[in-house]
């Protein structure tokens, strides 16, 4: 059966003030009237069932999770202990899978891209189903097409294409043998990898057996395994949440990609077919939202005069008036207020440090 | 005996969101701690008691005055029924400092400009009542040197100097008799009068008799004048709040530079000997509260990264955050949030303008 997980743990904060530690990216609508982990479960449709969806995230954030999703049965909130990267966060939750599914197939996937339409996302997650069914010991990875030489993604360098037919909603995409995982690169690496035109960004959408990945991390993270069968063996024991926070937290965090892909051998990717956007940062919001006829792009109550390729965000009641702005985010928030050039927006992370320097936490 | 009638009506809009209907930019501490009322009032020190204080503003501030201002007695706040310029201002002002001191001489002026240092000041006003005791039926005004060719002031174009010694802080200000008053001008004429170099700004600071500017309205404005007759008929009498509500409100609007000044003839200029600043706009901000290294003017809660030359005002506890800013304004308030271009705050009247439009003078 497939199962699907979905990564839900992260706490950016590119979108701060709108994302907070207690209210990440994933639990805001940048995107549209949903949020993204609420856009990214309706995405399944019907191809997984609700008793078969883990949200794996923070112990903090399951509260806000489960008020998320009400069509959600509570146990399908995971919440880690601590955080520990994607393979411990994946192997616990392929633990969870198997343990009423030993012939799990699951679909892993982060829960803040933005990606469609629906039709064809399920499409592809079916036919990349079924090249698992047919090799179970198959790993399938989704790429995506660079537009960019971007230096935040990790790559995929593609093989030979796999002798399968594709579901006529791919286009042009195709699935292909994996020849190597790339680490993020540096400028002139990433315009190398775009030049040669077989390399993916990493979607960081997975599938496989839960038995796949456990056995590799068996094989790969022996140490992280064992501390992982510790947390399985208490299921159903009555001090499982102490044995769980004791053992996840001893697990050495490592990625993924570091701790499996780079080893792996019989991996495929599908380029895929589908529309993705990883919504880095503000910029993305125009992309997704669309703009005016002025470039701008509001969600607030708002007054603009000269006002050009401006983001405009804020709550029902709060007036924000823009004069003379071009290229601008303006983010108000109740306790706090954004006002940034669109192109010095990656300066926000330096921005967070300096509000923990000066020990206004509140605001985080 | 002196008397001094601060006039506190006015209504600007150049100051939102700090500025509301309910709270002009009189009532605003944007220069200081103090609010602009307050400063005006302290600046006269022992120059009047607060007994001879009139504060003319408009009947709606009259208890945001009273609460400002608590040294003064209550009945120094006159709250006139409706808006009609400076000329019905000074007239009924002049009928109640002439009530009990017929001899009165009063200075009038306005409530949020930024003047100083206060001595200066002072001696300033007990020159030119010392000019009114000269001559009982002059008018005494004062200019301030222009800097650059203003079309938001009207000037006062001087004749000969006259032949009396000045206080020692004068330097090299001398009183002068008045060729012209002259409206507020187009920037090319403007220029001219900076050519000239015999031209002031009109301050808006004027001394005379009470009487002298009584005796000048019923001359000039007979019509004004016979309605305010009809208020002074009625003082002490048990309908006195009607009778002014009514009469005032019939009263026709009209400068006092156009009602009075353009007719007078013994009207004299001192030069002022003191700092002047109008507060015309946010940018006045900066030039009265000093700028930091990086030229920003920061009043708030504030982290700034690559900000420059910007000005921030917030209340105590509402974080705000500039990015990649330069030569902005960014003022926040609980219920509205300005963030504006420096060279484009102008258009700030256009901006309530658009918000009456879309029906939110919630916010105004």
């Amino acid at each position: 059966m497939l199962h699907a997980v979905i990564m839900a743990g992260g706490s950016g904060t590119r979108f701060w003030p709108e994302s907070r530690d207690a209210r990440p990216k994933q639990l805001l609508n940048l995107a549209g009237e949903r949020t993204m982990i609420q856009a990214t479960v309706d995405r399944l449709g019907d191809l997984v069932g609700p008793q078969r969806v883990l949200i794996a995230t923070n112990a903090k954030l399951a509260a806000a999770m489960r008020e998320q999703l009400p069509g959600l049965p509570p146990s399908a909130i995971l919440g880690e202990p601590c955080k520990r990267d994607t393979a411990p966060c994946i192997g616990l939750s392929a633990l969870f899978v198997s343990r009423d599914d030993p012939e799990a197939t699951m679909v892993v996937m982060p829960s803040d891209h933005v990606i469609g339409p629906d039709s064809v996302f399920q499409d592809a997650i079916r036919f990349a189903a079924s090249l698992v069914d047919e090799r179970p010991g198959r790993i399938v990875t989704f790429g995506i097409r660079p537009d960019y030489p971007a230096e935040s993604f990790g790559y995929i360098e593609r093989g030979e294409p796999l002798p399968v037919a594709v579901p006529p909603s791919f286009g042009t995409a195709k699935a292909y043998q994996v020849r190597q995982f790339r680490e993020k690169p540096k400028v002139e690496v990433a315009r190398q990898y775009l030049a040669a035109g077989n390399f993916y960004w990493n979607s960081g959408i997975f599938l496989w057996k839960a038995v796949t990945i456990l056995e590799a991390l068996a094989q790969h993270q022996p140490e992280m395994y064992g501390l992982l069968q510790r947390i399985g063996a208490a299921f159903d024991q009555p001090d499982f949440e102490a044995v769980l926070a004791r053992e996840f937290q001893a697990i050495r965090g490592v990625s993924i990609d570091y701790a499996v892909m780079e080893h792996a051998t019989d991996v495929v990717v599908v380029e895929a077919p589908f529309d993705w956007d990883d919504v880095g940062s503000w910029q993305a919001i125009s992309r997704l939202r669309g703009a005016d006829a002025t470039g701008n792009t509001i969600a607030a109550k708002h007054v603009g005069v000269n006002t050009k390729g401006t983001i405009v965000r804020g709550p029902d009641g709060h007036l924000i008036v823009t004069l003379g702005l071009t290229d601008c985010v303006v983010v108000h928030t109740p306790d706090a207020t954004l006002v940034a050039n669109k192109h010095d927006e990656e300066s926000i992370r330096q921005v967070v440090q300096l509000i923990k320097e000066r020990g206004w936490e509140e605001h985080l």
